[in-house]
Protein backbone atom coordinates (compact mmCIF):
# COMPACT_ATOMS: atom_id res chain seq x y z
CA UNK A 1 0.00 0.00 0.00
CA UNK A 2 1.46 3.38 -0.66
CA UNK A 3 1.72 5.68 1.40
CA UNK A 4 0.26 9.04 1.48
CA UNK A 5 2.00 12.38 2.41
CA UNK A 6 2.03 14.08 5.31
CA UNK A 7 -0.02 17.25 6.13
CA UNK A 8 0.93 19.76 9.08
CA UNK A 9 -0.49 23.31 10.15
CA UNK A 10 1.80 25.64 10.74
CA UNK A 11 -0.25 28.36 13.13
CA UNK A 12 2.82 31.42 12.98
CA UNK A 13 6.22 31.94 11.28
CA UNK A 14 7.17 30.99 15.25
CA UNK A 15 6.81 27.87 14.70
CA UNK A 16 8.09 26.77 11.43
CA UNK A 17 11.15 25.69 12.34
CA UNK A 18 9.99 23.06 14.08
CA UNK A 19 9.53 21.15 11.04
CA UNK A 20 11.40 19.61 8.28
CA UNK A 21 10.02 21.30 4.62
CA UNK A 22 12.55 20.46 2.46
CA UNK A 23 10.70 18.46 0.75
CA UNK A 24 7.40 19.86 1.06
CA UNK A 25 4.80 22.56 -0.70
CA UNK A 26 4.55 25.32 1.34
CA UNK A 27 0.85 27.26 1.10
CA UNK A 28 1.28 31.13 2.45
CA UNK A 29 -1.77 31.62 3.77
CA UNK A 30 -2.61 35.66 4.73
CA UNK A 31 -6.04 36.08 4.42
CA UNK A 32 -6.52 39.47 5.67
CA UNK A 33 -5.77 40.65 2.97
CA UNK A 34 -2.33 39.40 0.97
CA UNK A 35 -2.74 36.67 -0.33
CA UNK A 36 -6.93 37.27 -1.13
CA UNK A 37 -4.82 39.97 -3.22
CA UNK A 38 -2.61 37.93 -4.54
CA UNK A 39 -5.04 35.74 -6.06
CA UNK A 40 -7.01 38.40 -7.06
CA UNK A 41 -4.51 40.78 -9.10
CA UNK A 42 -3.37 37.27 -10.92
CA UNK A 43 -6.80 36.24 -11.62
CA UNK A 44 -7.57 39.67 -13.39
CA UNK A 45 -4.80 39.41 -15.93
CA UNK A 46 -1.68 40.84 -13.33
CA UNK A 47 1.77 39.01 -15.50
CA UNK A 48 3.04 38.82 -11.96
CA UNK A 49 3.12 39.63 -8.39
CA UNK A 50 6.68 40.51 -6.24
CA UNK A 51 5.93 40.38 -3.11
CA UNK A 52 8.79 42.20 -0.92
CA UNK A 53 9.05 43.18 2.71
CA UNK A 54 10.75 46.28 2.88
CA UNK A 55 8.90 49.89 1.07
CA UNK A 56 12.46 50.89 -0.09
CA UNK A 57 12.73 47.80 -2.45
CA UNK A 58 9.15 48.31 -3.69
CA UNK A 59 9.71 51.42 -4.90
CA UNK A 60 12.93 50.17 -6.31
CA UNK A 61 11.82 47.40 -7.94
CA UNK A 62 8.36 49.41 -9.06
CA UNK A 63 10.23 52.00 -10.43
CA UNK A 64 13.01 49.50 -12.58
CA UNK A 65 10.41 47.61 -13.82
CA UNK A 66 7.73 50.42 -14.61
CA UNK A 67 5.48 47.93 -12.02
CA UNK A 68 2.61 49.25 -9.68
CA UNK A 69 3.23 49.69 -6.03
CA UNK A 70 1.52 48.44 -3.81
CA UNK A 71 1.01 48.60 0.06
CA UNK A 72 -0.55 49.76 3.74
CA UNK A 73 -0.11 51.00 6.79
CA UNK A 74 -2.83 51.29 9.41
CA UNK A 75 -5.23 51.10 6.79
CA UNK A 76 -3.58 54.03 4.85
CA UNK A 77 -1.73 53.43 1.44
CA UNK A 78 2.26 53.76 2.23
CA UNK A 79 3.88 57.44 1.71
CA UNK A 80 5.53 56.57 -1.85
CA UNK A 81 3.43 54.09 -3.31
CA UNK A 82 0.31 54.24 -5.46
CA UNK A 83 -2.03 51.95 -4.17
CA UNK A 84 -3.05 50.14 -1.10
CA UNK A 85 -3.72 46.67 0.02
CA UNK A 86 -7.45 45.81 -1.09
CA UNK A 87 -8.20 43.34 -3.46
CA UNK A 88 -10.93 45.46 -4.88
CA UNK A 89 -8.17 47.65 -5.89
CA UNK A 90 -7.02 45.45 -8.53
CA UNK A 91 -10.26 45.00 -11.69
CA UNK A 92 -9.26 43.59 -14.67
CA UNK A 93 -9.73 47.04 -16.06
CA UNK A 94 -6.56 48.21 -13.91
CA UNK A 95 -4.32 45.26 -13.73
CA UNK A 96 -4.17 43.12 -16.64
CA UNK A 97 -0.82 42.77 -18.30
CA UNK A 98 0.63 44.82 -15.43
CA UNK A 99 3.14 43.99 -12.48
CA UNK A 100 1.76 44.36 -9.36
CA UNK A 101 4.84 44.76 -6.18
CA UNK A 102 3.02 44.57 -3.37
CA UNK A 103 4.74 45.18 0.19
CA UNK A 104 3.25 42.79 2.86
CA UNK A 105 5.10 41.99 6.21
CA UNK A 106 3.52 39.22 7.78
CA UNK A 107 3.24 37.13 4.53
CA UNK A 108 6.24 37.99 2.75
CA UNK A 109 7.91 37.31 6.09
CA UNK A 110 6.83 33.73 5.97
CA UNK A 111 7.29 33.14 2.73
CA UNK A 112 10.91 34.28 3.25
CA UNK A 113 11.46 31.62 5.52
CA UNK A 114 10.17 29.05 3.64
CA UNK A 115 12.61 29.78 0.81
CA UNK A 116 15.47 29.83 3.09
CA UNK A 117 14.51 26.88 4.88
CA UNK A 118 14.21 24.91 1.37
CA UNK A 119 10.72 24.60 0.64
CA UNK A 120 10.43 22.56 -2.37
CA UNK A 121 7.45 24.44 -4.06
CA UNK A 122 5.87 27.85 -2.51
CA UNK A 123 1.99 28.78 -3.58
CA UNK A 124 -0.06 31.02 -1.82
CA UNK A 125 -3.50 30.10 0.06
CA UNK A 126 -6.57 32.27 0.76
CA UNK A 127 -10.75 31.55 0.71
CA UNK A 128 -10.87 32.98 -3.33
CA UNK A 129 -8.08 30.63 -4.33
CA UNK A 130 -9.48 27.36 -2.25
CA UNK A 131 -10.31 25.31 -4.84
CA UNK A 132 -7.45 25.65 -6.93
CA UNK A 133 -5.01 24.96 -4.08
CA UNK A 134 -7.13 21.87 -2.85
CA UNK A 135 -6.63 20.83 -6.31
CA UNK A 136 -3.01 21.33 -6.61
CA UNK A 137 -2.30 19.49 -3.41
CA UNK A 138 -4.33 16.25 -4.17
CA UNK A 139 -2.77 16.43 -7.76
CA UNK A 140 0.80 16.54 -6.22
CA UNK A 141 0.82 14.00 -3.80
CA UNK A 142 3.43 15.50 -1.94
CA UNK A 143 3.99 16.64 1.58
CA UNK A 144 2.12 19.63 2.86
CA UNK A 145 2.55 22.81 5.28
CA UNK A 146 -0.13 24.72 5.52
CA UNK A 147 1.68 28.30 6.66
CA UNK A 148 -0.48 30.50 8.58
CA UNK A 149 1.22 34.16 8.32
CA UNK A 150 -0.32 35.28 11.62
CA UNK A 151 -0.17 39.25 12.87
CA UNK A 152 3.55 39.78 14.38
CA UNK A 153 3.62 36.39 15.28
CA UNK A 154 0.50 35.79 16.63
CA UNK A 155 -1.92 33.21 15.61
CA UNK A 156 -4.87 34.29 13.95
CA UNK A 157 -8.01 33.24 13.24
CA UNK A 158 -8.88 33.58 9.82
CA UNK A 159 -5.53 32.25 8.48
CA UNK A 160 -6.43 29.27 10.48
CA UNK A 161 -9.73 28.77 8.94
CA UNK A 162 -8.11 28.77 6.26
CA UNK A 163 -6.42 26.05 6.67
CA UNK A 164 -9.23 24.48 7.93
CA UNK A 165 -11.10 24.42 5.14
CA UNK A 166 -7.93 22.94 2.88
CA UNK A 167 -7.91 20.01 5.73
CA UNK A 168 -11.41 19.72 5.19
CA UNK A 169 -11.68 19.34 1.43
CA UNK A 170 -7.96 17.13 1.24
CA UNK A 171 -7.81 15.60 4.49
CA UNK A 172 -8.57 11.69 3.40
CA UNK A 173 -5.24 11.88 0.93
CA UNK A 174 -2.70 12.98 3.49
CA UNK A 175 -1.39 11.31 7.07
CA UNK A 176 -2.19 13.82 9.54
CA UNK A 177 -1.12 13.54 13.01
CA UNK A 178 -1.28 17.17 13.98
CA UNK A 179 -2.83 19.34 17.02
CA UNK A 180 -2.60 22.56 14.98
CA UNK A 181 -4.28 21.13 11.88
CA UNK A 182 -7.36 18.83 13.76
CA UNK A 183 -7.87 22.36 15.97
CA UNK A 184 -8.34 24.48 12.46
CA UNK A 185 -10.72 21.64 10.97
CA UNK A 186 -12.90 21.87 13.83
CA UNK A 187 -12.44 25.73 13.54
CA UNK A 188 -13.61 25.69 10.23
CA UNK A 189 -16.63 23.10 10.39
CA UNK A 190 -18.26 24.82 13.20
CA UNK A 191 -18.22 27.99 11.57
CA UNK A 192 -18.22 27.48 7.87
CA UNK A 193 -22.15 28.50 7.45
CA UNK A 194 -21.34 31.54 9.37
CA UNK A 195 -18.10 32.88 8.37
CA UNK A 196 -19.32 36.53 7.74
CA UNK A 197 -20.21 36.59 11.22
CA UNK A 198 -17.21 34.83 12.95
CA UNK A 199 -14.71 37.18 11.21
CA UNK A 200 -16.33 40.05 13.32
CA UNK A 201 -14.71 38.61 16.56
CA UNK A 202 -11.28 37.91 15.66
CA UNK A 203 -8.71 41.02 16.63
CA UNK A 204 -7.89 41.67 12.78
CA UNK A 205 -11.19 42.87 12.32
CA UNK A 206 -11.14 45.00 15.21
CA UNK A 207 -7.94 45.87 13.48
CA UNK A 208 -9.10 46.27 10.02
CA UNK A 209 -13.22 47.58 10.02
CA UNK A 210 -11.79 50.90 11.56
CA UNK A 211 -10.46 51.52 8.20
CA UNK A 212 -14.08 50.82 6.69
CA UNK A 213 -12.74 47.36 4.81
CA UNK A 214 -15.70 45.30 5.91
CA UNK A 215 -16.55 44.55 2.39
CA UNK A 216 -12.98 43.62 1.67
CA UNK A 217 -12.76 41.65 4.60
CA UNK A 218 -16.03 39.10 3.71
CA UNK A 219 -14.64 39.53 -0.13
CA UNK A 220 -11.83 37.61 1.44
CA UNK A 221 -13.49 34.56 3.15
CA UNK A 222 -15.40 33.71 -0.11
CA UNK A 223 -14.45 31.27 -1.73
CA UNK A 224 -13.39 30.79 -5.59
CA UNK A 225 -14.26 34.34 -6.80
CA UNK A 226 -10.78 34.56 -8.12
CA UNK A 227 -9.54 30.67 -8.57
CA UNK A 228 -5.93 30.47 -9.57
CA UNK A 229 -2.99 28.82 -8.19
CA UNK A 230 -0.22 31.57 -7.80
CA UNK A 231 3.09 29.66 -7.59
CA UNK A 232 6.93 31.65 -6.04
CA UNK A 233 8.87 31.66 -8.76
CA UNK A 234 12.69 33.38 -9.37
CA UNK A 235 11.03 36.34 -6.99
CA UNK A 236 7.75 36.28 -8.84
CA UNK A 237 4.34 34.85 -8.06
CA UNK A 238 2.95 33.61 -11.45
CA UNK A 239 -0.32 31.30 -12.55
CA UNK A 240 1.14 27.96 -12.08
CA UNK B 1 -15.76 52.25 35.02
CA UNK B 2 -12.99 50.27 35.97
CA UNK B 3 -11.19 48.57 32.86
CA UNK B 4 -11.10 44.79 33.21
CA UNK B 5 -7.52 42.77 33.33
CA UNK B 6 -6.54 41.68 29.94
CA UNK B 7 -6.19 37.64 29.52
CA UNK B 8 -3.91 36.06 26.90
CA UNK B 9 -3.59 32.34 25.78
CA UNK B 10 0.02 31.52 24.17
CA UNK B 11 -0.42 27.86 22.97
CA UNK B 12 3.06 27.04 22.60
CA UNK B 13 6.19 28.06 24.71
CA UNK B 14 8.20 29.63 21.23
CA UNK B 15 5.15 32.31 21.35
CA UNK B 16 5.69 33.27 25.15
CA UNK B 17 7.82 36.04 23.80
CA UNK B 18 5.47 38.06 22.11
CA UNK B 19 3.85 39.13 25.11
CA UNK B 20 4.91 41.18 28.28
CA UNK B 21 4.24 38.81 31.03
CA UNK B 22 5.59 40.94 33.82
CA UNK B 23 2.54 42.34 35.50
CA UNK B 24 0.64 38.73 34.79
CA UNK B 25 -0.02 35.47 36.38
CA UNK B 26 0.68 32.80 34.36
CA UNK B 27 -1.02 29.90 34.13
CA UNK B 28 1.28 26.60 33.65
CA UNK B 29 -0.48 24.14 31.35
CA UNK B 30 0.48 20.29 30.52
CA UNK B 31 -2.75 18.75 30.75
CA UNK B 32 -0.47 15.14 29.69
CA UNK B 33 0.54 14.55 32.49
CA UNK B 34 3.01 17.00 34.65
CA UNK B 35 0.44 19.56 35.54
CA UNK B 36 -2.67 17.08 36.41
CA UNK B 37 0.29 15.17 38.85
CA UNK B 38 1.40 18.56 40.21
CA UNK B 39 -2.27 19.27 41.57
CA UNK B 40 -3.03 15.59 42.48
CA UNK B 41 0.42 14.88 44.47
CA UNK B 42 0.02 18.35 46.34
CA UNK B 43 -3.57 17.06 46.82
CA UNK B 44 -2.77 13.95 47.98
CA UNK B 45 -0.51 16.03 50.73
CA UNK B 46 2.53 16.25 49.01
CA UNK B 47 4.38 18.76 51.26
CA UNK B 48 6.25 20.05 47.65
CA UNK B 49 6.45 19.37 44.07
CA UNK B 50 9.99 20.76 42.63
CA UNK B 51 9.91 20.53 39.16
CA UNK B 52 13.54 20.20 37.03
CA UNK B 53 14.41 19.75 33.22
CA UNK B 54 17.76 17.48 33.92
CA UNK B 55 17.65 14.10 35.58
CA UNK B 56 20.69 14.50 36.95
CA UNK B 57 19.43 17.26 38.88
CA UNK B 58 16.13 15.74 39.83
CA UNK B 59 18.59 12.85 41.38
CA UNK B 60 21.05 15.77 42.99
CA UNK B 61 17.87 17.55 44.56
CA UNK B 62 16.01 13.80 45.55
CA UNK B 63 19.36 12.39 47.44
CA UNK B 64 20.22 16.08 49.25
CA UNK B 65 16.43 16.28 50.57
CA UNK B 66 15.36 12.71 50.79
CA UNK B 67 12.44 13.53 48.48
CA UNK B 68 10.76 11.12 45.31
CA UNK B 69 12.06 11.44 42.49
CA UNK B 70 9.72 10.77 39.61
CA UNK B 71 10.06 11.19 35.32
CA UNK B 72 9.18 8.96 32.56
CA UNK B 73 11.17 9.10 28.93
CA UNK B 74 8.58 7.29 25.97
CA UNK B 75 6.38 5.80 29.29
CA UNK B 76 9.04 4.45 31.39
CA UNK B 77 10.70 5.35 34.49
CA UNK B 78 13.68 7.31 33.89
CA UNK B 79 17.17 5.12 34.74
CA UNK B 80 17.95 6.58 38.10
CA UNK B 81 14.50 8.15 39.47
CA UNK B 82 12.01 5.90 41.67
CA UNK B 83 8.82 6.69 40.17
CA UNK B 84 7.16 7.71 36.95
CA UNK B 85 4.78 10.52 36.08
CA UNK B 86 1.72 9.23 36.40
CA UNK B 87 -0.88 10.95 38.75
CA UNK B 88 -1.94 7.48 39.58
CA UNK B 89 1.21 6.78 42.01
CA UNK B 90 0.95 9.13 44.22
CA UNK B 91 -2.19 8.40 46.36
CA UNK B 92 -2.35 9.92 49.96
CA UNK B 93 -0.43 7.00 51.31
CA UNK B 94 2.75 6.71 49.73
CA UNK B 95 2.87 10.70 49.06
CA UNK B 96 1.46 12.18 52.05
CA UNK B 97 4.12 14.54 53.73
CA UNK B 98 6.90 13.91 51.21
CA UNK B 99 8.93 16.12 48.92
CA UNK B 100 7.99 15.02 44.87
CA UNK B 101 11.16 15.95 42.87
CA UNK B 102 9.72 15.58 38.95
CA UNK B 103 11.54 16.24 36.16
CA UNK B 104 9.13 17.10 32.78
CA UNK B 105 10.47 18.48 29.75
CA UNK B 106 7.67 20.79 28.03
CA UNK B 107 5.90 22.03 31.61
CA UNK B 108 9.23 22.75 33.39
CA UNK B 109 10.98 24.55 30.55
CA UNK B 110 7.84 26.81 30.05
CA UNK B 111 8.06 27.29 33.87
CA UNK B 112 11.05 28.42 33.29
CA UNK B 113 10.93 30.59 30.78
CA UNK B 114 8.10 32.42 32.91
CA UNK B 115 9.93 33.08 35.33
CA UNK B 116 13.12 34.53 33.58
CA UNK B 117 10.67 36.99 32.12
CA UNK B 118 9.54 37.98 34.83
CA UNK B 119 5.85 36.59 35.69
CA UNK B 120 4.43 38.49 38.61
CA UNK B 121 3.12 34.95 39.94
CA UNK B 122 3.12 31.57 38.47
CA UNK B 123 0.79 28.90 38.91
CA UNK B 124 -0.05 25.44 37.60
CA UNK B 125 -3.11 24.37 35.55
CA UNK B 126 -4.92 21.22 34.46
CA UNK B 127 -8.44 20.03 34.58
CA UNK B 128 -7.96 18.05 37.60
CA UNK B 129 -7.69 21.91 39.37
CA UNK B 130 -9.99 23.30 37.13
CA UNK B 131 -12.17 25.09 39.50
CA UNK B 132 -9.09 26.01 41.70
CA UNK B 133 -7.21 27.85 38.81
CA UNK B 134 -10.63 29.43 37.53
CA UNK B 135 -11.59 31.22 41.16
CA UNK B 136 -7.90 32.35 41.87
CA UNK B 137 -7.97 34.37 38.49
CA UNK B 138 -11.15 35.85 39.18
CA UNK B 139 -10.11 36.52 42.80
CA UNK B 140 -6.64 38.18 42.10
CA UNK B 141 -8.65 40.73 39.10
CA UNK B 142 -4.72 40.47 37.56
CA UNK B 143 -3.22 39.90 33.93
CA UNK B 144 -3.71 36.50 33.02
CA UNK B 145 -1.52 34.61 30.63
CA UNK B 146 -2.63 30.78 29.90
CA UNK B 147 0.48 29.45 29.05
CA UNK B 148 0.41 25.98 26.92
CA UNK B 149 3.27 23.77 27.95
CA UNK B 150 2.64 22.05 24.02
CA UNK B 151 5.08 18.90 23.04
CA UNK B 152 8.29 19.81 21.82
CA UNK B 153 7.07 23.53 20.98
CA UNK B 154 4.35 21.95 18.44
CA UNK B 155 0.57 23.16 19.93
CA UNK B 156 -1.57 20.65 21.88
CA UNK B 157 -4.86 19.77 21.62
CA UNK B 158 -5.26 18.92 25.60
CA UNK B 159 -3.51 22.23 26.48
CA UNK B 160 -5.67 24.16 24.08
CA UNK B 161 -8.82 22.42 25.48
CA UNK B 162 -7.65 23.37 29.79
CA UNK B 163 -7.54 26.99 28.20
CA UNK B 164 -10.43 26.81 26.60
CA UNK B 165 -12.53 25.70 29.56
CA UNK B 166 -10.64 28.14 31.91
CA UNK B 167 -12.02 31.00 29.42
CA UNK B 168 -15.76 29.79 29.30
CA UNK B 169 -15.88 30.19 32.88
CA UNK B 170 -14.17 33.54 33.80
CA UNK B 171 -14.40 35.45 30.50
CA UNK B 172 -16.57 37.62 31.71
CA UNK B 173 -14.21 38.93 33.99
CA UNK B 174 -11.32 39.88 30.94
CA UNK B 175 -10.85 41.85 28.47
CA UNK B 176 -9.83 38.88 25.41
CA UNK B 177 -8.50 40.41 22.21
CA UNK B 178 -6.77 37.08 21.27
CA UNK B 179 -7.35 34.97 18.35
CA UNK B 180 -5.97 32.00 20.32
CA UNK B 181 -8.17 32.64 23.00
CA UNK B 182 -11.12 32.41 20.67
CA UNK B 183 -10.24 28.97 19.18
CA UNK B 184 -9.17 27.02 22.45
CA UNK B 185 -12.45 28.51 23.94
CA UNK B 186 -14.62 27.15 20.99
CA UNK B 187 -12.89 23.94 20.90
CA UNK B 188 -13.69 23.34 24.93
CA UNK B 189 -17.38 24.40 24.05
CA UNK B 190 -17.22 22.12 20.92
CA UNK B 191 -15.88 19.32 22.86
CA UNK B 192 -16.88 19.56 26.50
CA UNK B 193 -19.23 16.95 26.20
CA UNK B 194 -17.07 13.81 24.91
CA UNK B 195 -13.43 14.95 26.17
CA UNK B 196 -12.93 11.67 26.52
CA UNK B 197 -13.72 10.41 22.68
CA UNK B 198 -12.16 13.92 21.56
CA UNK B 199 -8.67 13.04 23.49
CA UNK B 200 -8.24 9.93 21.09
CA UNK B 201 -7.45 12.11 18.02
CA UNK B 202 -4.90 13.60 19.82
CA UNK B 203 -1.11 13.26 18.60
CA UNK B 204 -0.78 12.86 22.39
CA UNK B 205 -2.87 9.80 23.03
CA UNK B 206 -1.32 7.88 20.50
CA UNK B 207 2.35 8.68 21.83
CA UNK B 208 1.19 7.27 25.55
CA UNK B 209 -2.12 5.07 24.92
CA UNK B 210 0.88 2.28 23.44
CA UNK B 211 1.70 2.66 26.81
CA UNK B 212 -1.58 1.59 28.21
CA UNK B 213 -2.05 5.21 29.40
CA UNK B 214 -5.91 5.01 28.67
CA UNK B 215 -7.09 5.44 32.16
CA UNK B 216 -4.19 8.14 32.94
CA UNK B 217 -5.29 10.18 30.33
CA UNK B 218 -8.89 10.12 31.19
CA UNK B 219 -8.33 11.54 34.66
CA UNK B 220 -6.36 14.23 33.42
CA UNK B 221 -9.55 15.38 31.23
CA UNK B 222 -11.95 14.93 34.58
CA UNK B 223 -12.41 18.40 36.18
CA UNK B 224 -11.76 18.77 40.11
CA UNK B 225 -10.43 15.72 41.33
CA UNK B 226 -7.82 17.45 42.87
CA UNK B 227 -8.95 20.83 43.13
CA UNK B 228 -5.79 22.63 44.72
CA UNK B 229 -3.67 25.88 43.55
CA UNK B 230 -0.07 24.89 43.07
CA UNK B 231 1.74 28.53 43.06
CA UNK B 232 5.25 28.15 42.72
CA UNK B 233 7.54 29.70 45.53
CA UNK B 234 11.61 29.78 45.43
CA UNK B 235 11.61 26.71 43.53
CA UNK B 236 8.85 24.77 45.02
CA UNK B 237 4.98 24.38 43.56
CA UNK B 238 3.10 24.47 46.92
CA UNK B 239 -0.53 25.05 48.17
CA UNK B 240 -1.25 28.53 47.53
Amino acid sequence: MQQKPVLHTVLSPKLLDLYDISNSIVVIIDVFRATSTIATALYNGASRVIPVAEVDKCIEIGNRIGGITAGERDGKVIEGLAHGNSPAEYPRSFIEGKSLVLTTTNGTKLLHMALKNGASEIITGSFPNLSAVCNHLLAANKNVILGCSAWKDRINIEDALFAGAVISQIKDAFTIHCDSSLMAEDLYQLHQNDLYQFIRKTTHWHRLAAFGLEKDLEYCVTANAANVLPIYRNGDLVIA
